[in-house]
C-alpha cells in the first residue's frame, strides 16, 4: 500500500507514529506531510528508515492509495489546520487512516465524503465492541511474555518492542508483537488501542490478545504504553501490567529525561525505584522481573557520550543496557531470550 | 424524591446498592420490590435503615418519582423478568434509575415508553461524553483527600468512604463525597463511573471531580474502587489513585479474605504488602500515607473475635482500625482528619 503520512510542523522530532510506521510497517511511503519542512527530504533528518520528499500539502503528493495521520497531540484532538489535507485525500478517493481519539469516521464532513468517494475511514483507536473484563489466565500461555515498561510517555517503548521482536526472528525465535498503541497498531496491522477501552476491561482487551497468540509463538513482545507514575496515562500501563503478565520487562528511558513530558513540575523518581515499583506490581499477579533497560540516546549528540550514558543506565538498573536504535550491541536480547 | 427500589430475589444480603443507597441517600423510601419477600418489611432484615414495605411487584407501591434499579447482577446485564416492573414505572410517568452496563435508555421499548408519559432514564453508569486526559491538578486543590483504597474488590470501600465523610459532618468538618461507581452516584446524586469511562480518561475523570469540589470543601472523601493487585480491575484503582492524589488512604478489607473474589488461583498479598504499593504508587506523583484501616468484619460472628480480627488488623498496617459499621469506636476518623 502506497500512503502519504501527515506530520504537518513535528516531522521528524515530534512525529512518533510516522516515523515509527516508516521504520517498523509495510508501507511504501510517497511522502511526507510538513508544512515547515517542505522542499526538504525524509534522509536530511532521519538517516535509517526509507526516503520520501516531504511536502505542504495533499497537493503535491502524487498517487497513493492512502493518508496516514502521523502525529497525535497531546488529548489526541483532531487539528482543524489537517481538515483541508484529510479532505483533499478523502476527494481523491484515497482511504485515511488515523489514530486519534477524535474517530475521523464521526465527523460529518469526512464521513460523507468517503460515502461519496467510495473510501474508507480507518480510526485505528475505536476499540472492538465485544471486550470484557479478564479472566486472569495470561499467565498460563505457552509462551515467554516479555513487556516494555517505561519511565515515561515517548521514551521508546514501542520501539524497543518492535527492535526486540526482529533481532528475535532474526536468531530464529518465533516471536510475535502484541500491538496495544496507534502506531503498533498500524504497523502490525492489528491490535487493540488499550488507551480507547473501557477502564474496566484495560486487561482484558490486552489478556485477549496474549490468548489469541500465546500457543502459536514462542515469544510475545508486548508494546507497553505511558509509565506506571505518570499523573495522567498510568491506569493504562498497570492494565497492560496485569493484563499482561510478563516474564520479563524491559525499561525503557529516554537519556536526559527529568520531568515527565508535558507534566513538568513532576519529576521522574529515581531508576531503581521504577524497578521497584514495576516488579512488585507485577510480582502480585505473577513474577516477573527488570530483566534489561533501553535507552534512548537520541538527545546525546556524540556517540562515546552516548555510550557512557547507556552504560550509566544499566549500572543504575543492574541489569544488561542498549540503545536498540543506535547502536548494533544487543545484551537486551540476551536478557530476554 | 420519593422512590421505589427494586431487588427482585436478592434483598438484603445481594442488593449492594439497594442497602447503599437506603443507607446514605437522601432518597424518601416508599417500597422495596422483591417478589420473594414480598409481605415482609425493610426492618424485619436490616435494623438499621429507614423501614419500608417489600412488596411483589410496581403494582403494590404508591405514588413515586422514580424507581431505583437497587441490584446488579455480575456483568451488569438487565434482566427480563424486570421488564414489567420498568413499564410500570414509565406508564406512571416515573423516572428509572439504573446503574447497570445495559444501559436502559438504549432499550427500545423504555426508550419509547419514557418519551411518551415525558419520564427521564437515568442510566448512571454512562459516563459523561466530555472527559479528558488528566492536568496532573489534583494535588493543588484546597481540600485534604482522602481516598479509600482496597484488598479487593467488595471489601467496603463505598461504604467507609460514606461512614467517614458523615462522621467528619457530624465532628462539624465539611466534607463531601466524590463517587466513583454506581451507587455512590445514586446516593450523591452526581459523580462519574470511572470503570466505564475511557482508559486514557480514567484520572481525568476522577480529577475532573476533584477540581469541581476540591476548594468548595475541608475535606473530600474519594470512593475508591477495586484493588491495586487484582488482575482484572488495577487499571481503574490505578486511575483513581493518581487521579485524585490523595493526602491520606484508608486502606479496607474484609476479615478472612485470602484470595481475589472470584479469581481464587490468585492469593492476596500480606497487608504490609498493600500499604507498601499504595503508598510508593501514589508518592511518585504526591506523598499519601495509609493512616487508617477499615475491617469489613460481616463474616465474623462473634463481637469478641470481630473485636480481635480488627486488632489484628491495625496491628499488621500499623495504623489505628476500625469496622465502621459494626462498632462505634472511631480511631479511623482521627487518623485521617
Amino acid at each position: 500500500m502506497r500512503i502519504a503520512i501527515l506530520a504537518h510542523e513535528k516531522f521528524p522530532d515530534r512525529a512518533k507514529t510516522a516515523l515509527g510506521v516508516m521504520r517498523y510497517g509495510d508501507y511504501d511511503v510517497a511522502a511526507v506531510l510538513d508544512r515547515d519542512a517542505a522542499g526538504t527530504r525524509v534522509s536530511d533528518h532521519v538517516p535509517d528508515v526509507g526516503d520520501a520528499p516531504v511536502v505542504a500539502s495533499m497537493d503535491d503528493v502524487g498517487e497513493v492509495d492512502a493518508l496516514l495521520v502521523g502525529i497525535a497531540p497531546i488529548g489526541g484532538a483532531f487539528e482543524e489546520s489537517w481538515r483541508s489535507d484529510v479532505r483533499a485525500a478523502l476527494e481523491r478517493g484515497c482511504d485515511v487512516i488515523a489514530g486519534l481519539h477524535y474517530f475521523l469516521s464521526e465527523d460529518e464532513e469526512f464521513a460523507r465524503l468517503a460515502a461519496r468517494n467510495d473510501c474508507d475511514l480507518r480510526d485505528v483507536r475505536k476499540p472492538p465492541e465485544d471486550l470484557g473484563v479478564a479472566d486472569g489466565v495470561a499467565r498460563d500461555v505457552d509462551a515467554e511474555v516479555v513487556l516494555t515498561v517505561g519511565t515515561d510517555c515517548s521514551v521508546g517503548k514501542m520501539t524497543a518492542t518492535m527492535e526486540l521482536a526482529e533481532a528475535a526472528r532474526d536468531r530464529g525465535r518465533d516471536a510475535a508483537v502484541i500491538p496495544t498503541g496507534q502506531t503498533g497498531i498500524m504497523t502490525e496491522g492489528w491490535g487493540n488501542p488499550i488507551d480507547r477501552v473501557v477502564s474496566d476491561f484495560t486487561a482484558g482487551a490486552v489478556e485477549e490478545m496474549l490468548v489469541e497468540k500465546g500457543d502459536d509463538h514462542d515469544y510475545l513482545f508486548v508494546e507497553g504504553q505511558g509509565s506506571i507514575v505518570h499523573p495522567a496515562y498510568s491506569a493504562v500501563t498497570c492494565g497492560i501490567l496485569h493484563g499482561s503478565m510478563p516474564d520479563r520487562m524491559v525499561l525503557c528511558h529516554v537519556a536526559g529525561r527529568e520531568a515527565v513530558h508535558g507534566y513538568e513540575s513532576f519529576a521522574l523518581p529515581d531508576l531503581p525505584a521504577y524497578v521497584d515499583l514495576y516488579e512488585s506490581l507485577a510480582g502480585a499477579v505473577h513474577d516477573g522481573e527488570v530483566v534489561a533497560g533501553a535507552l534512548n540516546t537520541v538527545n546525546v549528540d556524540d556517540d562515546a557520550a552516548a555510550r557512557e550514558a547507556v552504560e550509566a543506565y544499566g549500572d543504575a538498573l543492574g541489569v544488561p543496557a542498549a540503545d536498540l536504535v543506535r547502536f548494533d550491541e544487543n545484551p537486551v536480547l540476551e536478557a530476554v531470550l
